[in-house]
């Protein structure tokens, strides 16, 4: 396997090699037996344990690699794992084995008036496209939730993260194999050309959606040069509203999981809006956790004046998703004000409010469009695995198809099935 | 209102000014009571019955330029409204006032090991940009379908169809405005300088999905340019398969009527295949009615052997949508050889298959990957209609979002809805 190839033709041929074997092994996956896909899956997490130091040790070099060409903390949080991260990979393939299997699904059933009875038939999409940068876990949870929801995968891994995904990916070849299934249903693109990105982009003959997980710059390009259908994944910039009914107690374990429980995921709370009726009592000691566990503070004027650690926040603070031990505070006027500034500056991802007024609750539950709001709850749990899907193959804010965390059920459509006995339409 | 507006510039501003009313009117629209809404929907197909000689009148109008401009019989008849249509529009908005609101259902709800209560609720997708050529019901089913589901709608009629859709339009507006709801929310694109097309392909931050109805050069021009997710709705080649198990009476009443009820239809059969072991006694009595009714056909070289009144059938015709009085027949060796040539000249759109063998229509619904596989009934029943819900805005032949028929349910996305006590993410 070379991490370049020497020539634009090759990659071509490459391209379309793994397309053909893919959609032939898309056409064998939707018929599969979930036993089958399931034997696969466990063999795979089985491959990946027993693989852990190999994985470990390519991860390793990734690490090195991507600290040398100086990226950021919050990128190497994402890259690095250790055997507690490898342990989880190969749990979560199990978890997705353990799940039921949406092919197949009749999740709606009726009959007209006329006898036809209908069946709405979950099927599979047919080839998913990811393209994803940094965390290496995307391989096994992206290839597992494929495989479970009987489509074919091609992963294009970023070149920081080429060895850790090639290894596990062979990890869920080694599955596939020992159950029978064709090893080309979880392919890896062999190369870290970023031209490989732009052939996946324009093959929609041969990859019904692609999904990618990764930065903005990645996204928008995919966005602007996809001519196949994408769920797109974008990082949050989330907010939690501590509103005046708020119980203090509440609102600062809430605060504190929010945004430092890890900062590099894309559910951590980037700006913590205040009630201004309850600052004087809660902005302190919701501030001495935060700086406590080491998080640095940028917050509006009023901030400031009430406790003078923040730092003076900009205008670009209320648009930026830090990704990073850094929080932006800033004082609103009750619940109306903290939904206009979500409005105004928010990505539509996740965001919650601690209250104990009910009434306010439900008011902000309804009027912030976000894939995902929350009351009295930590942003920390926008993920799939804690919405009980297992794994998810990325979270997506936008509004077609699938919202949210993107589970196996969400990689499929469906068909409806007529059963009559000889009805015409008249 | 004018048919052609003179300068570009002209329609660049008409086009911001639509998507800014559009928008304004979805926010709206996204939190309206459901009797409001149906209030609406009831007092515009009120409009549309006190104005049926009004539609009529400029419907004869569209009808006598596209008969001078020389379109074929399958284009008038999309065209052409009576006053029987007429009272079909105004009653298919009476059925979706009558549907269920989704916007706000719940439709899964659940609960975490650790308390967190989760709910799936339905939320409007926003602006949705409807493209059309002839059929003017378009207006009123896509109009009554945004509006059920709180979406704003921007119209975009075709030449021929521009009076009559302009006639229905004044009439849903006039029901907004009785209820008291923006009249932005069903707007139509005051020209039909085809320019306005590509406006709304490369509005992404004002419309959120295109639906294209109308042949499939439009549809190729939407799939090509369009930076707006698309809803993608082809005309259908479908095909009925009469089994060797079929029963013949009912093998004569489902052919005929898949053919012949409306020949410009997506739902209609477009080839007919015949299992080799009834053709013997099949296929004569099935084309005695075929042709009694009118209808050309073009066989196989067995299906002419059987029969000469069928003309020799070409590879093309296998490709081809008559959308006329034309059928391709063909001879094939059972089930197998049926999937086979469905899978390879099909547009998985609707298939269907007549047989008293239960075994047989099984494997043939579950081998078929159409939006619509029927066993034992006519294909022209491939509408939402027909489904039970209500209208359609079309019937979508891609996987992504939504699959055949496309109704009020399928205009919306979701949001999840999630309630703690102050959990916070391990």
């Amino acid at each position: 396997m070379t991490a370049r190839l020497s020539e634009r033709d090759e990659l071509g041929a490459t391209m379309q090699r793994l397309g053909r074997d893919a959609r032939a092994a898309a056409a064998e996956l939707a018929l599969a037996a979930s036993d089958t896909k399931n034997a696969a899956l466990k063999a795979a997490a089985a491959a990946i344990r027993k693989s852990a130091a190999k994985i470990l040790e390519v991860n390793a070099r990734d690490v090195a690699e991507a600290t040398a060409a100086g990226t950021t903390s919050a990128f190497l949080d994402r890259l690095a794992l250790d055997a507690k991260r490898v342990e989880s990979i190969a749990r979560s393939v199990e978890e997705v084995a353990a799940l039921p299997d949406p092919v197949g699904q009749v999740d709606k059933a009726w009959t007209q008036p006329n006898g036809l009875r209908f069946e709405r038939v979950r099927v599979p999409l047919g080839v998913i496209g990811i393209i994803f940068e940094s965390r290496p876990n995307v391989t096994a949870d992206a290839g597992a939730l494929c495989l479970k929801s009987g489509n074919a995968a091609i992963l294009r891994a970023g070149s920081e993260s080429f060895h850790s995904a090639s290894a596990i990916a062979a990890c869920l070849v080694e599955g596939l194999s020992a159950a029978g299934l064709p090893e080309a249903s979880i392919q890896l693109v062999p190369t870290t050309d970023r031209a490989a990105v732009g052939a996946m982009l324009t093959m929609p003959d041969i990859i019904d959606v692609i999904v990618p997980r990764g930065g903005k710059s990645l996204i928008a390009r995919v966005q602007a040069e996809s001519r196949v259908p994408v769920i797109a994944h974008l990082d949050g910039l989330c907010h939690t509203y501590v509103d005046g009914a708020a119980d203090l107690a509440m609102a600062r374990q809430v605060s504190l999981n929010a945004k430092m429980r890890r900062t590099g995921v894309c559910g951590a709370t980037e700006t913590l809006l205040i009630d201004r009726c309850c600052a004087a009592t809660h902005l302190t000691p919701i501030l001495d956790d935060l700086i406590a566990a080491g998080c640095e503070i940028r917050g509006c004027a009023e901030t400031r004046a009430l406790d003078p650690r923040a730092k003076l926040a900009t205008e670009a603070d209320w648009s930026t998703e830090y990704l990073d031990a850094i929080l932006a505070v800033r004082i609103v006027g009750g619940v109306e004000e903290a939904i206009d500034h979500i409005r105004r500056y928010g990505s539509q991802h996740t965001d919650a409010i601690v209250t104990e007024d009910k009434a306010t609750a439900e008011r902000f539950l309804s009027r912030i469009d976000s894939a995902i709001v929350l009351w009295n709850a930590s942003t920390q749990f926008a993920d799939g695995g804690e919405f009980g899907f297992g794994a998810e193959i990325g979270i997506s804010t936008g509004k077609l198809h699938a919202r949210g965390p993107v589970g196996a059920e969400h990689l499929t459509s469906w068909k409806y099935v007529v059963r009559g006995d000889g009805q015409t339409r008249p």
